[in-house]
């Protein structure tokens, strides 16, 4: 086995049970995060008492807007955590076919301004693990926060 | 000239003197919108009493954030409007030279996380008047929103 980086930070993320076989959880521990998985009613990676990240993939995204089934997620999300993060991750949104552009402006607009979430854009999943890893640092070493989960 | 749509909804944005010769103005007024033109201690574009949207195209963004101008202007941007948004304009701030892609996402987290501000990110000056026409429309018609500037 090659050795881990020390997680000298001690940076912690509970993860969501369905997301533990992704190439982000993968990432994650790869560079040294303690990963603890748990079954989570809301989001996918609890960063701090107060931000939680929901990961959707750019056809996901797309999927669940179009079965409707996204709204929902976003307001359980936005109600339980103050700092609420949406990850966006793939391919550009703009190049899903079988969406109108207004729709998705329209989508996104009401999620930051509406719901106060904020959204990320990241290429793969490296870069996800990459950018929670970010944030979760901020959260825990610099602002000294604790790692809590919020049901809905 | 081309007759312009009517303007039924009435949606007004006013414009900074600094934005009037750009693309997004002339496409704002091609679809109907009533712009106005002053200039502004704030924002680039006002919405509503309550959205201005600062708009940089890719370049100026990664600009800005060298000549450590960036976050001066988001937190003038943020301390003056309840929800104000930054519109980042044009190709991939990861396909940007001169910038590590961790300093970007560190710079788009404390962006939205620290400062509240929602980051649109748009495909060019056409892309950005529809998005700032339908926040505007949403404001104005849905939620009979005046518009309103504020100063820093």
């Amino acid at each position: 086995n090659e050795s881990k980086p020390e997680n000298k930070d001690n940076i912690k993320i509970v993860v969501d049970q369905r997301e533990i076989r992704s190439s982000v959880a993968r990432s994650l521990d790869r560079n040294g995060v303690e990963i603890t998985v748990k079954t989570l009613e809301v989001g996918d990676y609890i960063l701090s008492d107060r931000i939680a990240a929901e990961r959707k993939d750019t056809q996901d995204f797309v999927g669940s807007l179009i079965e409707q089934k996204l709204f929902e997620q976003i307001s359980n999300l936005s109600r339980a955590y103050e700092k609420p993060i949406l990850i966006i991750e793939g391919e550009s949104l703009f190049n899903c076919r079988g969406i109108n552009p207004n729709a998705i402006h329209g989508t996104l607009s009401s999620i930051s301004l509406d719901f106060g979430v904020s959204i990320f854009y990241t290429r793969d999943p490296e870069d996800t693990a990459a950018l929670l890893q970010q944030v979760a640092k901020r959260e825990q070493v610099d602002e000294k926060r604790e790692v809590n989960m919020h049901g809905k």
